[in-house]
């Protein structure tokens, strides 16, 4: 419980915080939710009971993180992304879905949820992966794809270091190198 | 006034919120909005003075409702999402849109608008309507449609129990079966 | 530092701020940030230092302003409007994009962001330009410029007060006229 930093106007009802990790005001963690070292948890972020958040996971202001959602380390999260665990919510007590039906979403290493994207639950987003800012995602992204749109549809692959590929999966940028493999690029 | 419960970290300013309703950290709620009972108004949200929310309505993170906003019995309204009172809203002095030009949005009994969706003002959502997760609702939904995309268009119809509706208008999950009318299905 | 008003539950940590701006609950304002006078920063908005907000600006319910972002005076954005400053965001340490290539965004005097739009860094929006609610700005848009969709598309003019043009170029709500120049349209 110690070495981390929430700010003064923050919630923290965690006892699992990693070190280093910073939560930012207006937040809120709850009791029961994980998260590792050197996160850096937004302005108004909400963690929920259940949920578990790697090392060096950035979340920016604004992201709600359900029970169900997982995000592997080095995990980036962008700002307003919204993310759910219930795929046919209704309110009528009669009509809600058994906490049994809710769906998980795993956020594999590395990935980055764009700005304002959706990623509607029960969809992994794989290792490596870009959701563009505003997206929707309605299906599993593969591991080093770039997703755009609504709904979400594969506008390309892209490096480890956020690049796009060429059609050689070379990164013109930084120079690694892939080859396609079950669930998206796997590196060289 | 009694039998609600407000999180230390909200802010309640209505004197007209119903019993058991549970209002969470960070919300605002101001003087002049009504509230029915059993309802859920999630972390962060923001209600004006004027708005209408019926009874069991659920309000997730992050939503804000503008005067003009009314929300029926049972509506769902998912995290992020997005509603409109302004049209054409201008912020010089001169070009503000007049009060009187504003547009009301009315959500019917039991309607689910999706995580992150944006409803433009004086559009209503039909009862039971299912407005999908980042859509861009720019006409006015139907009852039981199902709408999705920006801008939002009908991609089917929808049960009370959410579940997509087959040609022959009955649920497989529970049954239910409708018949077209006028705005959309009405229960058999 | 006086005659502008801070509510009890917002933060402002800036000593630039212009006289008659409101700032509402549970907004910060950063160190570093700056703020013209008549502004409007609403409910749980968040500005960070470096930020520069002109005169007369409405910045609606839980909007972030990143370094970088630039609102020049009249700009009204939209609840739910979110902006970005890097284009390839990675939460890795070895993989995180230097400030230097942090990318601005500036928006014009009197333009208009749509609620729950997404503006990438690096697309300037252009004087009186009106950013439809949920669009997706992926390119610079242009001076009266409409745009909507995702990616955001231009789908028409409009004139300062908001109101679409027709083909002439003359508003038929409030007579203004316009010539085509470059970088989209001027008053005649």
């Amino acid at each position: 419980m110690s070495g981390f930093h929430v700010h003064p106007a923050a919630i923290n009802e965690s006892n699992d915080v990693g070190s280093s990790t910073r939560i930012w005001a207006n937040a809120h963690v709850m009791s029961g939710a994980r998260i590792g070292s050197h996160c850096n948890i937004g302005e108004g972020v909400f963690i929920e009971a259940g949920v578990i958040v790697g090392d060096h996971v950035t979340v920016k202001n604004g992201v709600a993180l359900w029970e169900g959602v997982r995000l592997d380390d080095f995990v980036f999260v962008g700002p307003g992304a919204v993310f759910t665990n219930d795929l046919r919510p209704r309110s009528h007590p009669d009509l809600r879905t058994p906490r049994t039906e809710w769906l998980p979403t795993n956020v594999r290493e590395g990935a980055t949820i764009g700005a304002n994207a959706t990623v509607v639950c029960g969809n992994d987003v794989g290792a490596w992966a870009f959701v563009a800012a505003g997206a929707v995602v309605v299906r599993p992204v593969l591991r080093h794809a770039l997703v755009a749109g609504n709904p979400a549809r594969r506008a390309g692959w892209v490096c480890r270091c956020a690049e796009t590929l060429s059609a050689s999966l070379e990164c013109g940028k930084c120079g690694r190198a892939y080859d396609r493999a079950d669930g998206g690029l796997v590196s060289k």
